[in-house]
């Protein structure tokens, strides 16, 4: 195990597109001495023949995953997609590593609802174990842990525009949440011919028109960190963007409820939430940074307006995960990672 | 004044999106025999140098807009921002001209309500001989009017979406509208930066955070063809596409309502209203053509989903305008138009 | 076999990008009265299911593509991959049939040239039958063929513009044609990650750096055509767009040689090419029209610009396919397409 | 005059593309300690509220541009149009500042054809002062100079794909460069249509058909450290991108020559320049970092392909400018820059 100012540490997945903002992101961490980069599909190949960014940078050389290969880790990234890391946890957590997890497989509790969705869980007896990696708040516990489940990155989203409102029992009925997300969120390694730049270029639709499967892991975690949840219509969108998630939410409220003020109290002195009075949360100015911008305000006397925008990529995802190991190992919490307002 | 089935019109505003659009359509159209390019700004500029894709196929210079050109003309479009058609109205109406307005000068009943978003009308007491050109709920109207107040873009999509579901008595509390539009809609003469690629391109954002003019003209709408208006949040995005609006409309419902019935029992028959069963609106089918497509399907017990997709320029702007001229001047209905589904 | 003013078609390969784009102009094409959809992955699927705008307009379902099936055509389209065409040929060619071929099949004359970019020929012995579909210069030949081998898209935009120069003996030297082209020409049905929205958006890159297959189409074209081919330098590069083709060639001439004039003296007459004077080129003003736009200017005394755009899917694939089915039936050249000058 | 590792800088002209990019760059500098923002539209707005991704981390508020105000900084950047940064130069050397400017105001030498671009220089005394600033060339001039001239984004990319093979006399006749750009480089605060979304979407085009003032630079740069500058073409093309220029050259060579050789000579301890030998260039690889990557083919036995790919708002404008700073006070070239191959 290594000093923890000189971490080393894997990606498993590294192929994908959250993988290749973990690589970016850990290529230019100070904190990070070493790094696995892991890829079924690429094995033997140079990372920077891979991401050609990192040329220069980065001289390793893509492996195949295996968890034996983290027990020297300080910790292991998993960018894959559901029932990839379940089938490693046990082995892993045999070891001083830390599993920092990027898929689903750990954030549910509820196996009956995680099935509903993903199938069956392959190691349900950890799930007790893992920490919902919502960083901000589940700072304590994720010191103390060795499995982070990272939240997706639409719940990330919803989650932080409504843990303040509901932990204030502002909100008085069901909220509708209409968000929008760059198409990078579905991965790289895909056949879905919708995703090809010709298909999506200038078009917009929503998707999962149907439901979505990260609504369950919203209400657990807005159960779980505001109180109360309250119904819930979710449904996001496919923008003509590579990156970014942009959720506009529409929630009854008590009369006299300040929405604005209750994000501000939370998450004034977060420096990777940005609560905005007097100005728009827009894309461009979240993209390519672990930063969130939130704004709230009335549309009239029972109905609130509340905004999030953030990058899937880095505070839905890879740029979140580095949050959650800073956390762990005690780092600075911004350690390679762009976007802090730098006020604390 | 010619023969019904060999026009003369003239477009004013022939420098702007939705002139531009009216000049590609017209020029293509089989009825029209002569066009008028009125453009204050390109007054003595060859159209054809203006739009080079209409090289070859129209020779006409662009002339000052003047209300007695157009005394000769059949129809006369107004493509041009508020506050400029309401004073040449009474001049034209004067004549046997049609005023076929795309500007909302003449869309709002209540002045008072007009003045509060557009400023003082300059022509009150031709309002109501007005006729909103909702080409599928007012045709009848249309054939005997000789000013027709064509709809907003966001606008018709909202009306398109929630007439029917009124009129059948099916919504039962405050309809949210989350509305998302291309960048053509905000017009082409323009120095807000906002509007540039450079700002736009991977960018995504609320606009009129505080409430958009559109609403006034959709809860008249809505209250006139559908019946009891019921409260509406309504809150327009800006796309990074060209074209296009897509509406996503979360509606509370009385219980059992069937949304998608009431969309299919209303519509069926249009020719440029494409009610989707079991495929979901998407913007790049109906770009650059007249058509609507809408789709509902219930959420939950008490909440229904409805989308409407068109394109700003076509059945939002220019298309439903010449849509309109189709039917005053007994024409085909889709003549010169895309989309038609050529049922009837 | 149908009346000539009321064809019976059909389209292989109609899950492509080029397939879709036949669909959509052969449903508005006045002269067809009927369509057979062959594409061996959607058999069974509705047309207007796989093509939501032709619905209300296409009843039609997706066949198996076999050459049985098109001996009742007058014409069959084959938007096939290379090594489609060539094995069904034989047997489409015995009937009265006429094959109009977008792949690459039939379009090289010598069979070693073709198996070093395209592998072993299944019909060498039709390929003397072939004409090569570059519609302005070999009208009368398309007329007396039952196989027409349309041209490459990138290929169509370099020869029109240079074959009027070689004619004219106007060129002395190496020629550089760098050609961009939009990502539609590389196909729906793919894998290639590159040609994924969040790949492509905001990138630019070229592509085939050591030569593409297009080049010995293009010399063999210049030389049928024109006269003495130059030597020729091709690359071509891959747009963040979905459509259109604009080649930048760059050509060393004689002394005193008008370049403009020369493409005007062949083309002033051709209602699907533009030649501009005093206006540059842009692919907004050419996509989704079959039309062609040219531009020619000195540099200095010995090197001419020549600009050359125009639409891949368009007269680059389907729109010429149609424009050659037009010619061969004599029907009008424009019948169903978009961008004629309509000039004579 | 602050300590090295310590400075004060200032930027003017703020609130255009180079000058938000200069901010942002300069906010996370470790060497900055202090910035003075300067935009005469902007006076007294908030440089946060302007560019929200600096809130939390910049509080300082516009200031009018005034040569006073920057006697106390050891740099000032111009970051504006051309014909500003040389009315204020003579105040600015006056003193200690160092007046690294972005603008074309101090490039060219030769008066007479500064005046054919950009009208007639204001301070033609100071021209022979200013060292042009391509950093790779010039590290010991630029360590001696209080004027910077920064190069132009186009010619930094032509500039360093041809110094070496002209220096290694490889060339051997007239050079073609197709260069294309992405829409940043026309600025922010313009009321040029074409600049707009609607307008550039889905569309290409060439700009400057008749030449573009970056010529003379090149040929000016080459000539000074390449040596005998061959003919050059040279023709910028408008990208649907926002930002990136990706130069393609096609350059006669002497048989034999070897030019990625050359390249790799010349700049393979660069930390900032790439040579790729089995990896092709794409804007996508570069952007939003101040590195450029080059490659070097041959095409056939007396023609090279070249390439260059970089980021016009980095390596073309504010990065190079920054990395000019960085030598000029003796701090790590890399300081404040990403893209860096760290291999020194």
């Amino acid at each position: 195990m290594s000093n923890y100012s000189s971490l080393k540490v894997a990606i498993v997945g590294a192929s994908g597109y959250a993988g290749a903002e973990l690589a970016a992101i850990l290529s230019r961490h100070p904190y990070i001495s070493d790094v696995v980069y892991a890829a079924r599909a690429l094995v033997g190949k140079k990372v920077a023949a891979e991401f050609p960014a990192l040329r220069g940078c980065v001289e390793a050389v893509f492996v195949k995953p295996d968890p034996k290969l983290f027990a020297e880790c300080d910790a292991v990234f998993y960018a894959t997609p559901h029932a990839v890391a379940m089938h490693d946890a046990e082995e892993i957590l045999a070891t001083d590593t830390v599993l920092i997890d990027l898929s689903p497989d750990f954030r549910l509790r509820d196996m009956a609802v995680f099935q509903s969705w993903y199938g069956a869980h392959a190691a349900p007896a950890l799930v007790p174990k893992a920490v919902y990696g919502l960083t901000e708040v589940v700072r304590a516990d994720i010191k103390n842990t060795s499995l982070i489940a990272c939240p997706g990155c639409l719940a990330t989203a919803v989650e932080l525009a409504l843990i303040p409102l509901v932990a204030d029992g502002l909100i008085d009925g069901q909220v509708v949440a209409d968000v929008k997300t760059g198409v990078s969120g579905a991965g790289k390694r895909t056949e879905r011919a919708e995703l090809l730049f010709a298909e999506q270029s200038e078009n917009f639709k929503i998707y999962a028109a149907d439901g979505h499967r990260h609504q369950p892991e919203i209400e657990q975690a807005i159960a779980d960190f505001g109180g109360q949840m309250p119904p819930l219509v979710f449904r996001p969108h496919l923008l003509p963007t590579t990156r970014g998630i942009y959720a506009t939410i529409y929630a009854p409220i008590k009369q006299g409820a300040d929405c604005a003020a209750s994000l501000q109290k939370y998450w004034r002195d977060e420096i990777f939430i940005d609560v905005l009075d007097d100005t728009i949360p827009e894309l461009a100015q979240v993209v390519r940074t672990n930063r969130v911008q939130l704004h709230a305000r009335p549309i009239n006397d029972t109905t609130a307006l509340i905004i999030a925008a953030l990058d899937n990529l880095q505070k839905g995802a890879a740029g979140q995960a580095v949050q959650n190991m800073n956390v762990r190992f005690g780092l600075p919490e911004a350690a390679g990672l762009f976007g802090a307002r730098n006020l604390r």
